[in-house]
């Protein structure tokens, strides 16, 4: 579908309304300058309007298949992946040491929103890779790093994920995939998993896979879980993909959306895998590749958000009908309502997510702990209001469509379909709100306050008012049991990406008069819901508790 | 799949909330009592459950096609059908005169949506039909009665309502279909129509399309239109089905989800025709099938919620993760929410539309104009609620699911798929929340206030607090201009509906205090949203207006 990247938007986030200049300040990212930046993104969305964004139909008429145990890409994946790995854009936050380009996770979280909006399918096989790269920089020797960054981060080879197991979904410690030490200091893995994005496909090299598994002996549940890498074809002397290890795709999942993102369930028949990380440590290695995950599927949401109101206003500036002054649909004022709010909740979702990306650049550059706390706060944050603002407005632009947003060929139905499992995967939205109220609470409420003076700095009158609910709410919240929390946790979580998310309006009305009006459709029509979200977090869990199996049975 | 039809919920609030005794006491509808309405429901149900429910992924994994001209049904839908029609639940509530069993509206409202829970693409031809009926029962003459209604009304004949043309959707004025006099009492017909659901089947002896088109000379808009009745066969002498004529399926639809509903593009050549009704009254008798429609839309929605929530509550009560106490996902707190918020949005969305049929019942037994009123009253608000509770309800179904929820086998995405489009077929819910605060309050807001001191009547606590707000809001908005109404519209409809739908909760409780724990669910969740969305509904347009076309774009 056309794509247009939102250049203008990131150039003024970055520039004008976010602290990116404090990053640029930095020894680590000296070179990220505005002017480089922006060179970096104006090519990447060239890359992405020209090239990846008409390969997004393509994706959902010819789904990924597996013939004959190999999987089949859909049309034109292999030259879409090839423009993104040759563009340098697989791994741009990589370590320079390895072959990437060291720059602002800024800069990358604006790069996967423009793939993502021009080709969500397509874009969620480097976001698995750079979650990977990001794991093995943590956590592998030397050894492994030397071996395999350079070939993830060239895009050579590509990464995936492998957590979950029909029995262990959000449980990741009921996992039983077994890693037994063959004496060589290797393991032979063995079990099957499921839900692997992009598990395998015919344009890399070598596919690597992080496998979660247990060790012989291991204790129950997360703490006996260990991280292994175990790669598609086992590199030889020289470091190329050498003979085939014993693991293959017993078959693709017939999904929702995402048709051309092939979704594997795996088996590992003893194939031989390296130790990342400590052995029982194998959680916390993950975290790393999941925090990563979580801002980049927060920014799928945003970059199909984009992409669907791009495509709905066209639509809508194009059909017309009835008598209003112009004569499209665009001007009629419920139309006009529902692509206000498009807009408004995307740039909304926009600014959070680099704001994120921000502090993570702010923590690894400074390894400040305020930084690393407020990345830490945002992350739950971002995910779910990036995927439920991709959702709302997905399901918006269908509506702008009228009987047309039914129709598949109008494509608006695709952005729908693909975005829905942004809610789900990476820790559904409803686990984001419960390390949120838990993890994320855990010191108390300082980093949520320290957010908090932070907003209430620059804030006027609704939004000031808003900030002080939020601060009442997060007292109250704090004072909560954990399972009345849990009740409230989503709706605290909303209510607080609300309250940011004006933060931010509010911030751009002042750096930019003309934008002022988009600000003014986010404090009328977004803001408004916080305080009934902000109520109902803190109402607790008695009417759920009180409800009886027998009651939801009736 | 499986489906378990919630006759406890219809007997409950036919019997001891709503006023479905005053229906039985009138003359016309004698024949209803209580016990005369539970054994129709349940053999309804009994069909519903055995027979329909196995078709609903049938229909979707084998859509409807075009063959030669000649339109395949879905396997097992052509019996499926069979088993409506021969158990009468065609037309329940047809004329006896001409074969109806002439029973309430409540009856067909609740066995409705009984049949669309369990198959809601097969639902769809019978609700086109009853349409049709109600139609041709009001507009047209006796000899048009006589002879094709007891044809469909027994199901041996089948009917379509044709308004959409390609530059015609919710503005139906600008339609061009042409009906030119034959000279002999019938017209010749001429156009194209789109988004004719089941305008073609392979198991029906007869089609009868209710085409709206304009006789030459007409005005321009909606004052030039008339209604047509056109036949797939020219009925012959006898009042079977003869010639064929002309007219055609030009093609499908290829659809978001009701794929076991042939959406047909339908091809006008010449083809013969009556005039139903008056010439250029063509929009007021299509109304009469619309208002009709439009219940039963809104029924489709709850019944789709109602399949939904169950087959989401058996996932959650069944599938085990993480160390809760009953051990599966049913007792996770946020889970729990999802299920108790689908469960309660159900109920008060079920209750509004059998009232909204009460009212219908009461008003055609009586003639009082009170009722009618209340009727044209409740209408937008079931057609909306009841269509967005089933899009809430499909879309949480798909959260409880997790990773699963977006795998197309395990059917909980359907539900989402299939319901989307009742939100905007018959009138999208924009045009719904239009026709609310514009014709529905033409009264000056009569009719809003005598429901308004009913609900108020019974209110305490929150409630009755947020009654008062809408009425102050009703008054808001009956003061502004109707640009402003405009804006404001939707958000006014939801509010409205959340406050009239804790109503019905409120009522339930009172009446079996076992049903006040869901009952306050609905009161802590559902209703205090009806704050913000009233607090929008008069916020009035201003700043939609001075956002630009250029802001949208930018």
């Amino acid at each position: 579908m056309p794509y247009k990247a939102p250049l203008s938007d990131f150039r003024f986030l970055l520039d004008s309304v976010l602290p990116m200049h404090r990053v640029a300040a930095t020894d680590m990212f000296a070179e990220a300058s505005p002017d480089t930046v922006a060179a970096i993104l104006t090519e990447a969305a060239k890359m992405a309007e020209e090239v990846l964004a008409p390969l997004q139909r393509q994706g959902d008429l010819h789904p990924a298949r597996l013939e004959n145990g190999v999987v089949r890409t859909s049309p034109g994946f292999a030259d879409g992946y090839r423009a993104i790995a040759e563009g340098g854009y697989v791994a741009i936050s990589a370590d320079p040491e390895y072959g990437g380009l060291g720059l602002p996770m800024a800069v990358t979280t604006a790069v996967n929103e423009m793939i993502a909006g021009a080709c969500l399918s397509l874009q969620l096989n480097p976001l698995m890779t750079q979650g990977q790269i990001e794991a093995l920089e943590h956590h592998a020797t030397d050894e492994i790093k030397t071996l395999y960054l350079p070939k993830l981060i060239s895009g050579e080879w590509c990464g995936t994920m492998n957590l979950t197991e029909p029995q262990a979904g959000s449980d990741v410690g009921a996992l039983r995939t077994k890693a037994e030490p063959k004496g060589d200091g290797t393991y032979a893995v063995s079990g099957q998993k499921i839900y692997i994005s992009w598990g395998d496909n015919d344009f890399s090299e070598n596919i690597c896979h992080l496998v979660l598994a247990r060790l012989p002996g291991a204790a129950e549940g997360t703490k006996g879980i260990s991280l292994f890498l175990v790669p598609k074809r086992i590199p030889d002397a020289d470091g190329n993909p050498g003979v085939a290890n014993s693991l293959r795709v017993v078959s693709l999942e017939h999904k929702l959306g995402l048709h051309g993102s092939p979704t594997a369930v795996m088996e590992y028949d003893g194939a031989t895998g390296w130790l990342i990380g400590e052995e029982h440590k194998g959680m916390a290695a993950m975290f790393t590749m999941m925090n990563n995950a979580r801002l980049g599927v927060g920014v799928q949401g945003i970059g199909v958000a984009e992409a669907a109101f791009q495509h709905a206003l066209a639509y809508a500036q194009d059909r017309k009908q009835g008598r209003s002054l112009s004569g499209v649909i665009a001007s009629h004022p419920d139309v006009r309502r529902m692509l206000a709010e498009m807009k408004a909740e995307t740039f909304a979702a926009r600014a959070m997510a680099l704001d994120l990306a921000i502090a993570l650049d702010l923590a690894k550059a400074t390894g400040d702990a305020a930084h690393v706390a407020r990345a830490a706060l945002l992350t739950p944050i971002v995910k779910t209001y990036g995927t439920e603002t991709g959702i709302a407005v997905a399901q918006a632009g269908i509506q702008v469509h009228g009987g047309m947003g039914f129709i598949e060929e109008t494509g608006a139905a695709q952005y729908l379909r693909d975005v829905r499992v942004t809610a789900i995967y990476e820790g559904t939205n409803g686990i984001q709100a419960l390390d949120l109220v838990g993890r994320k609470m855990a010191d108390g409420g300082e980093a949520i306050s320290a957010l908090l003076d932070e907003m209430a700095g620059e804030a006027e009158g609704a939004l000031a008012d808003a900030i002080a609910d939020l601060r009442s709410a997060t007292d109250a919240m704090l004072a909560l049991d954990m399972s009345d929390r849990a009740a409230g946790a989503l709706s605290y979580l909303m209510g607080f990406a609300r309250v940011l998310g004006a933060s931010y309006h509010a911030r751009a009305a002042k750096a930019d008069p003309e934008r002022a009006r988009l600000t003014q459709v986010y404090l009328t029509r977004v803001l408004p819901k916080a305080r009934a979200d902000l109520a109902l977090a803190i109402a607790g869990g008695d009417d759920l508790t009180a409800l009886s199996d027998a009651d939801l049975a009736a």
